[in-house]
């Protein structure tokens, strides 16, 4: 499971409040805790007003960059950022995200033509379709990205597709279309690693830990590849591990066991 | 989901010291607890040695019918103990357990011909097949012991069919198989009551919460409609109701909204 950390974004209340204030040790203690946790990528999206946002984010790549040991997901929405931006990350990763609004592929697709050790979050909204609720809305569009990707010669295995998930409070079906549209996209792309950002799920509902936990199980099973996501918490962390070993993903339960006598899960041991 | 509450069991070690001490006291704390939690059935258990069994289960049943106020499932490997204890038990509830082994079908599906109100866990071993550990061989018990009730005029709807859950740290495919089980026999008796001994998967290993958690999960996905286990759990209780949400189960939410509001589950509230 290729987890990418969702903490160094302005829309979390205290890491705004961090940015808006340039406070560099608050961000650094985040890059610390989701390298601890085990995140694959840093995710880092400044989540600020339009035209303070290319600045905010030159700032928080660059604090982050003076602690960090893994890769950034470099996150706009504005791909004219993103651009911008660019030159300043000092290690490939990923970019987030590219999608079929705007001219978000007619920008973003060649630089990651240009710069083949680097991968983006491809959304699946926009197009003709616009934001995609059902599976086969999902799949019709990623399946659109993929062709646009080709076109550019960027190969579906660099592409993390977000299907978007959606809150269960208001569309009941978004856990049932989501792992029914990994199912189709893996289906004719086996190559292409399917994400999403797992805590939309619980959006606006309470006791959100059973809730993002409980489509983190489902959506493993139908294949997920990745997610945007807190694997601070402990116990996210453990059901996931737990969840591999059940779905046939760890043999012998030993990525569980190890993980355990790391004190990566389970009780925090005393010294 | 039809809970059966796992807590009255000798084989649970506190549980077996109140039994042998005759702690009437603890045993009614047990039905309490597990009442509050919301489960369906209460499990009556002795797990004593075979020559005092009787005596420990006629104890345990007086006790807990002082203070319960639901069906009790009454449980012993022995079904001439169940025969026996039977004329006590005051209202209709389960018996566990009726297998393909020894005797068990001959002595006990007559009874339940003889008390219609009466239902049955029947567990998926015995036979020809012995232990089932594939989803072949549980289905097949599974169809072979429906048709035995079947001779007694017992309709599948009465049996709780229990197809075996084995520790992940010996059969890393346990959740995989009872899975596919659940599958193959909702297809041909779509009326039969799926249930498990949920806890058994996580046997010798650590964390066993998140093995717990998420095989739920995968279980109810697949059909589970039952499961022995332990809903004094918050965790796992907010996880269940969790899952049913997103297994299309809850629709507007408002199972899962009114146990958050009634206090079953999220952070306890003080007074």
């Amino acid at each position: 499971m290729i987890v990418i950390g969702e903490k160094i974004n302005g829309a979390v209340p205290k890491t705004g409040v961090a940015i808006a204030n340039r406070d560099a040790e608050y961000i650094k203690e985040l890059v610390r805790m989701q390298e601890t946790a085990g995140v694959s990528y840093l995710d880092v999206c400044a989540s600020t007003d339009a035209d303070i946002e290319y600045e905010a984010l030159c700032w928080l790549i660059d604090t982050v960059q003076e602690v960090n040991t893994i890769p950034l997901c470099v996150d706009s929405p504005d791909p004219e950022i993103i651009l911008k931006v660019f030159p300043r990350v000092k290690e490939p990763g990923l970019i987030n995200s590219i999608s079929l609004e705007g001219n978000k592929c007619e920008l973003l697709f060649p630089l990651l033509r240009d710069n083949p050790e680097w991968k983006a979050v491809a959304l699946c909204s926009g197009g003709d379709v616009g934001v995609s609720y059902t599976a086969e809305q999902k799949a019709e569009l990623a399946f659109k990205i993929i062709e646009r990707a080709a076109e550019y010669g960027v190969t579906e295995d660099r592409l993390f597709l977000d299907l978007l998930i959606f809150d269960a409070s208001t569309r009941n079906d978004t856990a049932i279309e989501f792992c029914k549209a990994i199912r189709m996209i893996k289906e004719r792309y086996p190559n292409t690693i399917i994400t999403g950002a797992l805590s939309n799920v619980s959006f606006t509902l309470p006791v959100k830990k059973a809730l993002n936990m409980a489509f983190l199980t489902l959506a493993m099973d139908a294949g997920l590849d990745s997610f945007i996501g807190d694997t601070t918490n402990r116990d996210l962390k453990a059901l996931m591990l737990a969840t591999n070993i059940l779905i046939g993903k760890d043999k012998h339960c030993r990525k569980y066991t190890n993980a355990y006598r790391k004190g990566e899960i389970g009780p925090i041991k005393k010294d």
